[in-house]
């Protein structure tokens, strides 16, 4: 293990970005996200994620120099088109007029169209907490879960983001897949060379597998039951059809398996607790405190506090690699996208 | 078994309400939802729910003549303040205006306040997906619910709901509580003097336990473990505490306990679809026909199928009641808020 700081890492992933031909602005915007991921400990949205976005760029898939597009508009809803480009810079495009619009109607929607999404949900509703907003954000992926009662690939891991802003030092955030386990989670039980717990997945014919390479091949399940597939259902609807953007389905069949990153549109949706509230003469903050402490009281943990935890020790003394992610990263370096396979 | 049609039970129904003391509009809007869940063979909320409604009024925990105030607003969030009232007056007096106001901005946000929201969440987005919007709504309830990781309630059944407009004769239609179980199935249960399945509750020293009467003392847990949970958590903090409205604990407090209907506020939020996808040549309605095609395919069943199916035969030939539900509406008739202990 050795120590690295969140800046150095993050002017290291911008380089390997930068030199794979990437667009500068959006290097860093990617590299800002990854580092956050592994930052807090989320190591499968961490620097695991570099080589999917460099394998998605040597595929030709991805627009490495899109520049979003803001489409202008003094309505509730805003459009961004990343213009086959990577997620990241759009979100960090259109941010500020999302907080502007939000402040002014109250509530208000950000699309962003044509994008590869390739990070966690939360980087962005927490952002907006942090801004005092209240957000959701969900978009498709690519077919690998079986909708309740099914047993082939057709909804994606459908993320589902949310967050509140609170008093103290970090807002209340929660970030899922809506199957029962990120797919991210079983590449990395299927690289560790270890089974998956029962309940994550069936195989090609519809039987429930512990193995992540027939599970790979077969289909995710979704988390909860018929109520965790309503959700992922919904996001496929919301997400997708209702933007007119690719659903898990056709992000699929546009990459042409799951070996790459899918790409479709993304939607969050922004509000602004204090106009809710307005009428009332109730603190909304204050309010979300009053729910967090009896969480707390019970020995309940919220979600995100083990990110949180392991933030502050990045903060502090860096962020540690082991000596083989640190030898990764070198080799990415230095050999850029002849590195992937 | 009697059949009765749909006209004469909201007749009959309305009529119970009015006699109660309840306005003419209100009673007759009750009716409406309550007889709807009848003729969907929805039995946890049809007919049953009278005596709850009752109760509530008898206890003279809800304003029987509150007319729901309108605050008008040419943005794209409403409000209406159902005064201490029954909540569906309120939505259907808030309906057009909610329909326009969307069609106007793209999206918008219906707030109900000071509400008592008895009927199922089903009822307001199925009825916006006939005019061609999505829609997603929620409500807390009261303190029933243990969060992931506790054993005290805390949370409510909190129920989640989304419509999707389709081409066919019913949109896509989900509702569901983020409980494990509906409050009212347990109660179905209990009252039917058989025991819950494993998994639905705890008991008051947070021990499992398939007793209803114990799980009605104690808590019940969240569908889908922590992602359940933070759904849950979520519905307090959107439909609670940034409405400035209760959330359900203190509508437990308010209440002293759970024997009568939550006094609360709702949230529903409503997209135009036509205008999400304008941008795009892509026909959102269409789309989402291709992903339900896709999961029939597969021989998975859409949510909210069989309710469809109730209504078809409840259309044709009249609900089907038993002589005790019957007799029931009888006593109820006749004897009014004296039927109620």
């Amino acid at each position: 293990m050795s120590n690295i700081s969140i800046r150095d890492l993050e002017d290291r992933v911008t380089g390997i970005f930068a030199t794979a031909g990437i667009r500068a602005e959006t290097a860093r915007a990617m590299a800002r996200v990854i580092v956050a991921g592994e930052r807090d400990n989320c190591k499968s949205h961490g620097i695991y994620r570099i080589e999917g976005c460099l394998r998605v760029l040597k595929a030709g898939k991805v627009v490495p120099d899109a520049i979003p597009r803001l489409r202008d508009s003094t309505g509730p809803i805003l459009e961004i088109d990343a213009g086959g480009g990577f997620a990241c810079p759009a979100f960090e495009d259109a941010r500020a007029t999302l907080i502007d619009r939000t402040r002014q109607h109250g509530l208000a929607a950000l699309v962003i169209r044509d994008c590869l999404h390739f990070s966690a949900l939360w980087y962005e509703v927490e952002d907006l907490a942090r801004e005092g907003l209240a957000s959701l954000s969900m978009c498709p992926s690519y077919s690998s879960v079986a909708p309740s009662g099914g047993t082939l690939p057709l909804l994606g891991t459908n993320p589902f983001a949310f967050a509140y802003p609170r008093t103290g030092p970090h807002p209340y955030v929660f970030d899922f897949a809506t199957s029962v386990a990120a797919r991210g989670e079983i590449e990395l039980h299927h690289r560790a060379g270890k089974p998956i717990p029962e309940g994550w997945a069936v195989d090609a014919n519809g039987t429930p597998t512990t193995d992540p390479t027939e599970a790979l091949a077969g289909a995710m399940l979704p988390f909860g039951g018929h109520k965790g597939s309503a959700i992922s259902t919904m996001i496929e609807l919301m997400a997708g059809a209702m933007l007119g953007e690719f659903m898990s389905k056709e992000a699929y069949d546009f990459m042409g398996g799951t070996s790459l990153l899918p790409r479709h549109g993304a939607l969050i949706l922004a509000f602004d607790p204090a106009r809710f509230s307005a009428n009332t003469g109730r603190d909304p903050i204050a309010e979300g405190e009053r729910l967090f402490a009896a969480i707390g009281d019970q020995g309940a943990r919220l979600p995100s506090q083990r990110r949180f935890t392991a933030r502050a020790e990045s903060e502090a003394q860096g962020i540690a690699l082991t000596e083989a992610e640190l030898a990764q990263l070198a080799r990415l370096e230095s050999l850029g996208l002849a590195a992937i396979d």
